[in-house]
């Protein structure tokens, strides 16, 4: 089974990357950018088949590895392969 | 309009990231996870209130700044905010 993870800054966790993006998008000309924030995305094959097991199997990956749970949200897209 | 960019790795380049990843889950217990890869996931406003001309706009933005696009595919989500 296919997982697809997007790790993102919680609301009012500054984002000084996302912050430096949106300065560099604005010296190039792209005008009425706004709120850019920028998080990571994770691709990974689980060898569950079951997709509730594999979802709780993500979350806790997620809690113990990839995402910071005290800044960072997490968000998980199964998709049988 | 809220635009939603995934930037990922192509196929066939390597990803030391996502196989340190892989180890550390390894090393945590999780087992059958094969095939991590990392990629950038970016959040932003646009100004841009047609669909069409937002996405073009934002394919310029990846073009020129957001994805390296000889080592990195991106895919772009809109939505109307």
């Amino acid at each position: 089974m296919k997982a697809r993870i997007k790790v993102t800054l919680k609301n009012g966790v500054l984002d000084p990357q996302g912050k430096a993006i949106e300065n560099a998008l604005s010296a190039l000309g792209f005008d009425g950018v706004d709120d850019v924030r920028q998080g990571k995305y994770l691709e990974l094959d689980i060898a569950e088949t079951d997709e509730a097991c594999a979802r709780t199997r993500v979350e806790e990956m997620c809690e113990k590895l990839l995402a910071n749970t005290v800044i960072e949200n997490y968000d998980i897209e199964l998709e049988a392969s």
